[in-house]
């Protein structure tokens, strides 16, 4: 697809009958260029609708404006609030965002950090996938002098900057009141314990246990991390003869899973058995009872990560005051599951 | 910042002695050039890490393969979904994607479009903000030889292909099936009535109304498309005298407002009331009772977007086999929501 009718500086050099670089002086207002040349030469330009090429621009100054995004998932309501965060901050700082989905898979986080460099991306952001514990692909941006921030999913490998959730107070928060609102066992629903977030929801939720002396042990920790997972495992568990009171997950779609096997079961919420989240989407406001949860601020995640990577580039950040982490704070939201 | 550690060409033909354009041939395994030199030339790019820089390339072709895309809202499962779609064929295919945010607001939307220009994109795909109803700037891509695929929120006034979401059929089938359980009055919750979406669904809704003879009148539909709206008009049109038994909304998110007014109000759900929604998301799935819905297949509306796209870039589809519209197909899930 040839864009034929984008006018160039040659165009206009051509039209007017001027050089080309007098054309882009006076584009650019040089004082150089006369008045009167300088007003007909924008006009004409306006009139032609003429447009600087920005791919030229780019590789004159040999960097480009344009920063890459890895998200785990698109259809998530998390991802989709850090989405919305980043590409606000973006657009008003005037830079461009490729965004492409890693879909949970290493082999395609590699490829995409790949197609970033090829992209001349000037930073990127990423979360990790589930499945990925190399980190080489992040490596190779660094020795590129391309800047990371992590986020949420981070990297402790690699020496970047990174935007977490305060995971370990949420889920310390969550179980804390599970537990001062009666339950005495307490079930974590988990995603892979390879991930930061996993092991520090793990930590908060171990360490309220045990300061509230509640009996505690690995097999109370369950790898089960969709709406799926949770309605094909709980049943079983229901039944047990040691049945739980109290189901702390590692986001809202696997409670939401627990809740519609409580209720299949003829379990009273929250009578019989407490139930909490970790996200609080769309979802903690649909279910029935609302979702007790922890509030997890996407958005602001976002924006923190994108402001990093912006002060980053733009040098506003030296070296030595870089803090490293950027955390941002969850809350309790208590509703219709919990006592 | 400068990537100044990614090497160029001119950096590898000063390293091994030899010019520019010899490098340029070699890597393109051109055998004017010796194999040996060959061999030399490409074990130095492999291991000095040379990348192939796509900003100059494209400049050199005058095209970009960057698409442009537009997206209403991040947050929200439907876009999510359609995002989701395009992505993963325009990956395969070797394009790269920019995503921007309309936020719903016509001003963004006109400036994500002027940004896509600057950018030089090769073709983009979009859904209008619900309150964008004049459409220059996309005449302004079409006149710079840029292909627009719409879809789902299309626009008929400017001759581009789009990708429709069979709204007529699925309204009318989610209405005659609540109108065959038994329903006698049914309103209608929209989204603004100037969106092709909103039309061609309170025609499907009228038409079904008035085939079975049902009355209905303009007062049976209201402008309501969030679960915050559906949560503050819902309770008094449940006190009025003539209460209706069912409700058919344009999105999920709204019809879970009006179910939780109705079970505020103490009404049965669906023995009083029936509630149809639109999408089928994961808010379909986590009510209780859970909703029943029309399925929208938001992946397969982004596949067919991106592929129109791709097949016009590509020159696959000649002008006089365009179809003008492609339009996927929505089914009725039945759920408890509906007798």
């Amino acid at each position: 697809m040839n864009n034929k009718t984008q006018i160039t500086i040659k165009d206009i050099a051509k039209a007017l009958n001027v050089s080309p670089s007098t054309v882009s002086r006076a584009l650019k207002n040089n004082p150089d260029i006369s008045e009167e040349t300088r007003n007909t030469i924008n006009k004409y330009a306006r009139e032609h609708n003429y447009k600087p090429n920005e791919m030229a621009m780019n590789l004159r100054t040999s960097r480009s404006n344009t920063i890459g995004v890895i998200i785990p998932q698109f259809v998530h309501h998390f991802f989709s609030c850090v989405l919305d965060g980043i590409e606000e901050v973006a657009s008003k700082a005037g830079y461009n965002i490729i965004i492409a989905q890693s879909n949970e898979e290493y082999s395609r986080e590699v490829k995409i950090v790949h197609s970033f460099l090829a992209a001349r991306v000037c930073g990127v952001i990423t979360s990790l996938a589930k499945d990925t514990s190399r980190y080489e692909h992040y490596q190779e941006l660094l020795d590129n002098n391309i800047p990371i921030v992590f986020y949420d999913r981070i990297c402790t490998g690699v020496n970047t900057e990174r935007v977490v959730v305060d995971d370990y107070a949420g889920a310390f928060a969550a179980v804390e009141y599970m537990i001062q609102t009666g339950c005495k066992r307490i079930l974590f629903y988990s995603a892979p314990l390879h991930l930061e977030i996993s092991k520090n929801r793990k930590n908060g939720y171990l360490d309220a246990m045990r300061r509230y002396k509640v009996p505690v042990d690995d097999s109370m920790i369950k790898i089960c991390d969709t709406r799926e997972q949770a309605i094909a495992i709980t049943p079983a568990i229901l039944e047990s003869a040691n049945r739980p009171d109290g189901f702390f997950a590692i986001n809202d779609e696997t409670a939401s899973g627990i809740l519609y096997s409580c209720k299949l079961a003829n379990l009273k919420i929250p009578e019989d058995v407490s139930i909490c989240g970790f996200s609080d989407g769309i979802i903690a406001q649909t279910t029935d009872p609302k979702l007790t949860t922890v509030e997890q601020h996407g958005k602001e995640v976002g924006e923190s990560a994108i402001h990093l990577l912006i002060d980053r580039l733009e040098n506003k950040n030296p070296e030595e005051k870089r803090s490293g982490n950027r955390i941002v704070k969850t809350n309790l939201v208590v509703r219709g599951t919990t006592k």
